[in-house]
């Protein structure tokens, strides 16, 4: 029988988790069992859910609200369509409502992954659309340019590019707006772009934020691309997976997306309630074609646990039935001084995305970029960033730690 | 200056709270501005965020994890566009990762509220379509259907029309499916629902669940209209708001809309982090248009505490820019002896709504149907049920008394 199997962390300090896993294989799928006539049974059994695993946690202290079982439920595919909305709402939608329980990871099956062609270009695309297959990317984001004229936004795309980054990406707040509408924003900074790769050699995507109604999005962003727009930035979780799903299966809508993290924060962190961090923004992000994963580093200010920045990566990269790997992108608290780590954490395929880190050098925002660059290849080559900092045409560099040293 | 303002609780054992006010209504609007050049301040300072208020509350035991303030911030509404998704990403979007922090409530200016009409029924339009104003409404929720055929589905409507309810809506987790199409359901319910009201002379509205791929919804919904539909139900928070602002606006489908809560427990519970359930639940519901509203009720196994019942009840009713009011739908362990509960709490203006307390009644469905209306009756004439069960042709209230008694 084809399943999806969903994986939940239920809290209960005296609950049988054997019943509550059953009532759960039960009552979100065929509601009730036991007291069926046997002729029911039989036609029904196809569409029952099934308790795969029951692991009960059993604190020694026994101190209240430590008690829980990981629940491994399997739903049969054929109750629900191949879409996002009804995957969610049949594992997850009363649920969640239904006491402490949180959804730790979800396993699709092979059929219900065949409804969905996942990121079109993948983390391997975005790498050839640069040309950089060799070392991490570099993402510059826009310093708030709320209320910035065109010719303002121009100049602060064009610094960036001047430092030589793979990407820019539009702040997540900046939507559809008269000072700065997304085909002339796209126009101006693609011709920006131009200009600095005359001058660094570098090719750059521009993750356009793709905003308003829900109805109006496929046209925007294919407006975006007429306009010239290489990749486009969406705030998923405000519009949800399937719109998601929708644009990135668009064959219009031929650039990469990179999703962003905005509203997640209101899901993942608890211990207690909501989705892991590998589910919301790994699994469901890929399985919904996003290109590049946003989320919060474990290094800055804004920051999530270690290991569960390194659940997003693997559910990024590892074999997930068809579908291409996505690139992540872990995001704030990021200056030069912290790539080392990044590099030791994701290896070579992540995004080291930054905005105060580039914004805010010292020689300012293209030395910011060129310091970056200047780290990325010190580690490549093995080189402490205190002996590459030391190298006379590494002065954005030694500038860069001097202001924010190096984290180890 | 036009604002919508956003309400926080944000935990901390240590914070300067005034500190971190600040750096919110700067971070997510301008993104710096004491560095700012004077004149560029002039042109910026209708873009600033405004902190309104902050009000800090010190645990007498300084307990860890117990010191909080609650930050009032104003956004001027020049900053986003007038639709869901930009309004949440600019007052949660990246602040919702920022630490243990909840949204508690939204305040949208009279211009934001302008680009939404709101419920198009709304309570006194819902009461309108089935002709009652002096009495609560009574929903019946189908027992789980999935792998029920048409003949079956349609037997266990006629059973609940049967008792008189007043609203009858599809179980959230029926999603589009080869047994039960959507215009095909319709058109065997809304027979049923015929031939029920010629023995019981009640109206009904049958909510058929709208589920599928985003872009498609619209045409679904007119599928089912076209069938016959008088009412849709659908999974908002799997779709997002804006989707059910885009359904309820569009003039062509012209029934009520019945918003179900599903994941939305990933959402509201936690005390750090989420959103209330008086902004999930009952503003964004009301902005978006959904004319009735389902969530947790107090009373029973799925539990919602009561204040928050109340305070979802209150931002559906109470006075919202042009808005009209929306129907609450308390659900979920609902039987005839808590009905006293229910009108008290909520008054008459509720929807008693149970699945079990009418399927589940010892003399059969219909049965079940009609021990609510003598609950309801009861009430609204100051009789005790008790007393109200003795009456001879109440046998099936004094039946549903006896399996499940009467809730004080």
């Amino acid at each position: 029988m084809s399943m999806c199997v969903a994986t939940y962390r239920a809290y209960d300090d005296k609950a049988d988790f054997n019943k509550k896993a059953l009532s759960i294989a039960v009552g979100l799928t065929v509601g009730s069992w036991t007291e069926l006539p046997e002729a029911q049974k039989a036609s029904m059994e196809k569409h029952l859910g099934k308790v795969l695993s029951i692991d009960v946690h059993e604190p020694e202290q026994a101190a209240a609200g430590e008690r829980y079982a990981d629940i491994k439920i399997g739903y049969p595919d054929i109750n629900f369509s191949r879409d996002i909305p009804a995957l969610l709402v049949t594992i997850f939608g009363k649920l969640s409502m239904d006491g402490r329980i949180k959804l730790l990871d979800l396993d699709v099956s092979e059929d219900f992954a065949s409804a969905f062609p996942g990121p079109a270009f993948g983390l391997q695309g975005v790498r050839d659309l640069v040309g950089v297959h060799d070392r991490p990317l570099l993402m510059s984001i826009f310093k708030s340019v709320v209320g910035y004229d065109l010719a303002a936004l121009r100049e602060q795309f064009y610094q960036q590019a001047l430092g030589g980054v793979d990407l820019i990406k539009d702040d997540e707040i900046l939507f559809e707006n008269p000072l700065t509408p997304i085909e002339k924003r796209v126009e101006v900074c693609m011709e920006a772009a131009r200009q600095a790769q005359e001058v660094t050699g570098q090719k750059l995507l521009y993750a356009v934020n793709l905003t308003g109604p829900t109805s109006k999005l496929a046209q925007q962003a294919k407006k975006a691309i007429a306009a010239g727009a290489n990749a486009l930035l969406f705030n998923t979780l405000s519009y949800g997976f399937d719109v998601l799903h929708e644009l990135s299966s668009d064959p219009e809508i031929n650039v990469p997306i990179a999703s962003h993290p905005a509203l997640a924060g209101a899901i993942y962190p608890s211990a207690h309630y909501g989705m892991s961090p590998s589910v919301l923004l790994g699994k469901l992000n890929r399985l919904a074609g996003a290109d590049l994963v946003l989320f919060p580093s474990p290094y800055g200010s804004v920051v999530m646990p270690k290991e569960q920045n390194l659940a997003i990566d693997a559910a990024l990269k590892q074999p997930f039935h068809h579908l291409k790997q996505s690139m992540p992108v872990p995001s704030a608290g990021i200056h030069p001084g912290i790539v080392p780590l990044i590099m030791k954490d994701f290896g070579q395929d992540v995004v080291v995305n930054a905005g105060g880190g580039i914004h805010g050098h010292p020689m300012g925002t293209a030395a910011g970029g060129r310091a970056f660059h200047q780290a990325i290849s010190a580690c490549l080559q093995g080189t402490p960033l205190e002996e590459a900092a030391k190298q006379a045409d590494h002065q954005e560099l030694a500038s860069a730690i001097q202001a924010w040293g190096i984290k180890k």
